[in-house]
């Protein structure tokens, strides 16, 4: 082939202290430029096995059924919810932002009969607000969102868990923001079917999305109807990544050594040592910036996401503008609200590489000087 | 954070001779290096922007509504298909492998009325038996496979997109295989919808699905009834896609940087030279196969797919013993058949850094001394 010297691509250098995508240990990224193999490789199916396994360690789980969805964490979402609603079944979802209207629309779309129970934002609900809810609705499937990613508000699994159980409903946990910065202990949680993305609490690109299912939720699944979706059909993808490998789609080797290597990392730091540093940047960060004039859009410290920390901005401040000041003076991504909080909020994330000490003071520097 | 040093993931180099994935230029590695930055960060915008030109350009079309589906090849399968059926409406499918198989399957699935004209694996269909087919069945889509992976078998489209439009029916087309690699000309011929993957005539890792839409199914797209699904919802995609960027899920800021170069790649080369280069290739694996005693499985050699060879092997040739040792003494990753062709045939993928004399040879080569 003709050798041609064409101008690199030259990316700017971005502090991502939004709600993802979050900066990459740079062991990642040189984990990524190994050569593509085939994938029936050995080395290829020894890769999966791999990472099947250390997300079984992140998710807290023992359940055999632990993989990633090919696509990014909005299909780990499609694929719990499609797999798990039947036409005219009932699904009891816990309504109070932005990815719980997700999961709403979803389970619309494959034809579910959707009940919800509604929150202001920000506000999570209690014990004997679920257990109401469920006994009075008896759904088949229940889903919540384990850290509403919109509003920054922290769900406990426990209240929904309990009364789902009692009820016999499967339950769907979002995890999207939480997997690998927080607690989810699927296991001890009792979750049936919970699902994240690559490019959060495990500060790896996007493209993949882990979802992990309980023996009880899988026997319910082999035993459904027939489903109205093929690419995210879960019995298929088990069959692709249990021997003998049954062809169903073409894995993106890249992003598998993506993901190995950054569940190494986390492999590496320990994760409850990981969870204790989020924990640590999330109090400096409300304390720092409390400081400055920002009030918690979550009220209730308990019901926080650590490492994705929601502020109404002081009187006067511009959240836009000053969004655009940090980017611009200091690559200092930072993002607003979404949906009916657009405007109203700043979203702050300090995920992976940005939980620490440093880049908490740093990111306070800036805005102080910015505001 | 804490320094450790694990032990660095190490592939092995391989020869991927196969359907795909392929070998990948190191330009696209290095790419792929490159810092994340945000999803809204304008450095990324302009890139999405630029992967959707280059991508207007190797598919041959002025199609504004021309982008990567967040996903694998199947993702844009699936997004074709579910996106042009409707409930009970009519698809016409020409099923001559497994690939077509797959897109009944999946709008069957969708709820479609399913008609099918079948052949031979490894035949192709005439332009009388397209419009025979059309004119009878009066469908509301068309669906076919350009390049059938399963087969070898290469479709040539006129005869089918002249009946499609006759009748006033969307064309789909599968150019998984063909794109990037061999003529796909989708406006001159006159395709309303195609779809492919990153990593077969496009030398990239997996993980995209670009597709396109031409302004009259777009047309039909705006008017369709509720979709079934949510991820693959393509108006959703447009307006990712299309100022002002209506957030819909994260896209792989790694991913695009990959296409970008990948197609960045083919544009310095020029992709008529790239097209010339995998019929070389082409010929002179045939030329050299015959020798070895191999039968081409496609009979007619203007229907055979230039960059995927499938041959049958001489008698007494045991082909998964053969294929074993081909990627143990010497790296080289070919293929088995699938579907009704597991076990009878060899596939082999001369595709991107492959299609070259030097690497024919050396596969012939190693063909010659493993047999």
């Amino acid at each position: 082939m003709p050798e041609v010297a064409t101008k690199r691509v030259t990316a700017p250098r971005r502090y991502l202290y939004g709600p993802g995508p979050t900066n990459v240990d740079p062991r990642v990224y040189d984990a990524m430029t190994q050569p593509v193999v085939g994938m029936r490789d050995p080395f290829f199916f020894e890769c999966m096995a791999d990472v099947q396994a250390k997300l079984r360690d992140v998710f807290g789980t023992q359940n055999q059924m632990t993989f990633p969805v090919p696509g990014t964490g909005s299909s780990g979402m499609e694929a719990a919810v499609s797999n798990f609603v039947t036409p005219g079944g009932k699904i009891a979802i816990f309504a109070n932002g932005v990815f719980a209207d997700r999961q709403t629309e979803m389970a619309r779309r494959h034809g579910a009969n959707v009940v919800r129970i509604e929150k202001e934002w920000g506000k999570v609900f209690t014990q004997e607000e679920a257990e109401a809810f469920i006994e009075r609705e008896k759904p088949q499937t229940v889903a919540f969102v384990h850290g509403e990613t919109s509003t920054g508000a922290y769900q406990a699994m426990r209240p929904i868990t309990a009364a789902a159980k009692r009820s016999g409903a499967i339950t769907i946990a979002d995890c999207v923001t939480t997997l690998g910065a927080m607690p989810v202990e699927i296991d001890a949680n009792e979750v049936d079917v919970a699902y994240s993305c690559t490019q959060k609490g495990l500060s790896c690109p996007s493209g993949l999305a882990p979802i992990t299912i309980s023996p009880k939720a899988w026997e319910w699944l082999e035993k459904r109807p027939a489903l109205d979706n093929w690419y995210l059909d879960l019995r298929m993808l088990a069959k692709w990544y249990e021997p003998p490998h049954v062809y169903h789609h073409t894995p993106s080797t890249t992003l598998f050594y993506g993901i190995r290597e950054a569940l190494a990392v986390i492999e590496d730091e320990g994760l409850k040592n990981r969870w204790d540093r989020h924990y640590r940047a999330h109090q400096r960060l409300l304390a720092g910036i409390a400081k400055l004039g920002f009030e918690p859009f979550v009220q209730e410290p308990e019901n926080r996401i650590w490492h994705l920390v929601t502020v109404k901005p002081p009187a006067g401040v511009d959240e836009a503008a000053l969004r655009q000041k940090l980017l611009e003076n200091y690559g200092m991504d930072v993002s607003g609200g979404i949906g009916a909080l657009a405007g109203k909020i700043l979203r702050i994330g300090i995920m992976g590489p940005l939980a620490t000490d440093e880049r908490v003071d740093a990111l306070l520097e800036a805005l102080a000087a910015s505001m």
